[in-house]
């Protein structure tokens, strides 16, 4: 339980260190018959490559998706999906002078304790490259989801101090904009406000927000494992995420009752909720609203601008960072939380499929045939 | 996967309704050892019954802990420790009119969604009730952290629009007042809140802020079972709360790298953080610092005033909920939030124990005897 | 993970002591919809109480089970389901002397050296009474079962050297004789045997068969949780068990692979094997045949026969074991068996209704309806 | 939950298919800082490798482990340890004539019946090379097992009526013969077997026996997760196996208490077990003997002389399979049986961790300093 595996019938497995030959994600328990190429991973993965703008790293990695196994004639066959993305710009010489020094705000100290040493190259597995076995399992997870109606949207709701007011989001805006925001004007200002950032050789924080459509009502079991405690540790388990609410979230404790509740109503067809205060969830079960959450990311660590920290071996230094690392983590992490919320979802999906007697006992006698299984 | 098991090595599995003859937890994996009675259960399910103050239901339940199993003279044996607590006070009859409709803020809708009906009496298994047990598996595991000196402290943060600024607290305060709250000027200006909301047929949220101290350094297990991510799952599984926050939370998507990050230094014994913006942990790893995380609790939804909503065929009706409410969900979901930050925390330490090689041979072959175990 | 808890979707946490004031049992994760009763759960627990016949321990337990979460108006609610077992005939005195000695062939050693000490009362937690919880749980499993015309039956197959025969059962005996054997003649032998084991305080081993018919082609999970993978399991998981084997068993290990393989033919409406040296699993997955596997059972340990052992001090001792105890342990452990099969396959049922795409979208958009869950 | 991952805290996932372009295993939760290079690797890959006497298929396949990450500058670091193999000799052409008929003994009729369809080369995912990254990552777990002294051995206890007596081992012969037997000359008069097998286009079953030395005494969990059943379902899961039995196993069943039960001793050092028919287990938990199993594995499916079986739409037809097959599944398996019991022998004794207070409190308080963790 190094805790590298991750869901109950949809599960991943992910490996890798940043600076090691590869990293990659095993997927186990996808159904059989879902179409899936090395593509459709290679999507998810552009995503949150770096070097694609000016806030994100000079690192020239090409992180390229192989599927090695679980595919077979373009199709999942149920066995487990091995994905292996190679290292290929490592430039560990960087890191040297790190090796014995803590840097603020990494996980650089804490590894140590837990483990005695560590692979100090590029973070090793503590690095935000650890994502993208996430990444492409979430994909994979994404394209099950999409099978069955569900679309996940994330998107860069505030950059420090420059937030995105809810009634002016403009979706068609957010892959026009390296920052991933749901509006132009916004999204310039957010540039403006990290180039100063730059400017000072520091970075800035922001909220990620996720909109999930089109998940039937009941998803989610109770008391341990709701719907909402499970985004929660999957959003959570994100490096750099120190936040996690759905639908009102922190409001609803400023909140009163009368307000906070969302009344029910019949539209003829289907009883639906008038508003949408809860974000989707009822006693930890999807409602049949569009389901939102928000994640809190802290800023970048690793700044340029001087720092106090200790040596392994006590000694005060001052530590300047140099190197590749983004002013802001949350354009990259965008495609992560979208990824995490996606084995979240594809996990609780297939565990809600025997709830009810009456389910179960249609699968093994189809209705469409006398006789029973197989 | 009901999803009432929650743990790896220290489990607990949780189990009744509101208004069935009992509820109850079973606590598996405790050590061997540790001194127990009911007592020490009992304590903690005293702060989170009802009927203790004008805030909180008059359903006057004695809701007294008996240990069936797992404990011989006084100490835990590391066999399922079975705990029950007899449900004593149920009217029942109470609930016969929301047999058939759907309270707005309550899982009725989401419950017959996903099992086609449900117990609807006093909100069957997604009533408030169901953390009794979650209590009595806490006060086990608090036991168990104690023996390591691991303290939890939680409390009142706020209550609707009253907050104990962070530099206000008084610690002597929070068990002198029935709102739980470190400040006695702000649990009167927050009971005088409350009243004006029951007056008004109304309810309000609130936020349960949560200190832990004594945590070794490297507890957590990286990437999808952070501790970060851990203490999310556990609180968020709490029926109302809507948002978790460790550190300075949400405050760290506004900051810049330069105020987030801690500086390391060396106090000449050991290497501790100048400052504690992280809330205790580094790349999902306790850091040796307090931890500090706060939950949003959403507002009680059971509220006096007319609500609109419909019943379970579709029709529309106006809806008084009478009967035995708190106007307000946090102190009673203040023991709830500590009880599940020690169930996390003792399957992650129990975890922790074999993380190096070092440890893992020591044990097998201890230092003081020159031969190996047994 | 003291072991307690079984099951991946259809869960089972068991409970309780020998002489405890109670056992029992959580069963979490059965489908809503279930019809279930006390007697429904009874008429299994009857079947491995004491006192039944000469060759069962003569103390007296009624084994009342009383259900206390997770049924409503005689359906499961999809909540856990709480069983409790009182004890009432706990004659704990008897036990006094056995304190502090290890009793040959139990696990009052073990116990002693894994937990430092033991609830030494009947054998704790290593009591055949343990067997109560699983027995209570697989009661639920196999109304599951049925409900998909699965149907379970164990039987006594040999008492030491006294063994039916394959070709001479008749399952119409088996609840016609104290044993449990598919026969009348070899029962009788097998008691007389019995008999002659008593006169020489002495006790006998024996093995039990089960066949399970109606099982669908294609259950189980390819690789660790193979169907015999998770039946060895689930049986050797009984105290007394130390051999599990399917079809052939080790008769293929002397076979040849043209004697052993099963021809494949068209019947006209279904593809079936011609024979079934299989034992109803090809690859891990069962394969449309009868699942049948064998359980060999120790002899009761227990023996009025002086046997050598020694304290936990090192005194070496003689000693005679009297008391209550059965000359042999199969014919209470044939529902024991048939409850952990129950257990296994109810599992894994769930499990496999997620393995194809197909089916995974045709839940989510039922074809009788034009709209997408719910 | 396709079942391709195993463990607790030592975890083990598995990939890969016979005929795609790799297969591996990533192993989770290895303690930090155990040496590990790929030879320590390659030397249980070699064991278990075709080609490399008559009895074994002629495909030559290198087997060649590659460590990607988890390990660095020697030492394992705590983080998953991904291994990959590549697939080299495949020629998928052979099965082309295979891919719409079911094999008898094999696993084709019941993955077409799970999943829909398969990949049918070579047998796909349920292939014996399957077993390549169970070996690799039992690798790790042997090293990790030798670190405290426990040393597993594995060997041919029978070929076909074949069968090396209890008192006739000779062990130094295990690796001097391809068959793995404890004995020349019954390796000779096995193999004088497997000719005439061949010679009449026929395969042989076997048994294979395991013997664990250096366990301490009370490992294993007690109720469903025993030692024994632990071990049970670990070699269960190995495609080919019919039967497990631990100590005296199936003798056991026509065994007295008397005979079957071991009287304990004390030797002035240690409390011990005079005889071991139990095999190194009571109550589920190590008992500090040598632990002895045996494992049936069934003959090869593949056979060169004519079956009969059905393609997929029902044709009846006679079946020869050619190709690169084994005359006998044992010799390769023998490793096998090591890496699954080293796998679940690992994981017990990282939980065992936990099991006493006295432990808990002692690690995190070490007893040689005077301050806490960290």
């Amino acid at each position: 339980m190094a805790g590298s595996t991750y869901g109950t019938l949809f599960t991943v497995t992910t490996w890798g260190e940043s600076h090691g030959s590869a990293l990659g994600a095993v997927v186990d328990g996808c159904p059989s018959g879902l179409s899936l190429c090395e593509n459709d991973i290679q999507k998810y993965l552009d995503r949150r490559r770096p070097g694609q703008g000016k806030f994100t790293t000079a690192r020239r990695e090409k992180d390229t998706a192989e599927i090695l196994s679980g595919v077979f004639e373009g199709r999942t066959t149920g066995t487990p999906i091995s994905i292996i993305i190679r290292n290929n710009d490592q430039i560990s010489r960087d890191y040297d002078t790190l090796k014995n020094c803590f840097r603020p705000g990494h996980a650089d100290f804490t590894f140590d304790q837990k483990y005695g040493f560590r692979d100090y190259r590029g973070g090793g597995r503590s690095s935000g490259r650890e994502t993208i076995g996430r990444v492409a399992a979430g994909a994979v997870a994404c394209r099950l989801l999409e099978s069955v109606g569900i679309r996940i949207t994330a998107y860069t709701k505030s950059i420090g101090p420059i937030s995105v007011p809810d009634g002016e989001y403009d979706f068609t805006q957010i892959s026009e904009n390296p920052l991933y925001m749901p509006s132009r004007s916004f999204s310039e200002e957010a540039s403006a406000y990290l180039e100063s950032c730059i400017k000072n050789q520091d970075s800035s924080g922001g909220i990620i927000e996720c909109q999930i459509e089109g998940i039937p009502a009941g998803i989610g079991e109770p008391v341990f494992h709701k719907l909402d405690a499970a985004l929660a540790q999957a959003v959570m388990s994100i490096g750099a995420v120190k936040g996690v609410e759905i639908g009102d979230g922190f409001r609803s404790a400023l909140a009163k009752g009368s307000d906070n509740n969302d009344a029910f109503t019949f539209d003829g067809s289907r009883i639906r909720k008038r508003t949408n205060h809860s974000g989707g969830t009822l006693g930890g079960l999807s409602d049949g609203s569009t389901l939102i959450f928000r994640a809190a990311v802290k800023p970048t660590p690793s700044i340029a601008r001087p720092q106090h920290t200790v040596t392994s071996d006590g000694k005060e230094i001052e530590l300047s960072i140099h190197g590749r690392h983004d002013p802001v983590i949350v354009p990259r992490a965008v495609v992560v939380v979208e990824a995490m919320a996606a084995l979240a979802l594809a996990d609780l999906l297939m565990i809600n499929m025997s709830s009810r007697l009456e389910n179960f006992t249609a699968f093994y006698y189809p209705k469409d045939s006398k006789e029973r299984r197989p």
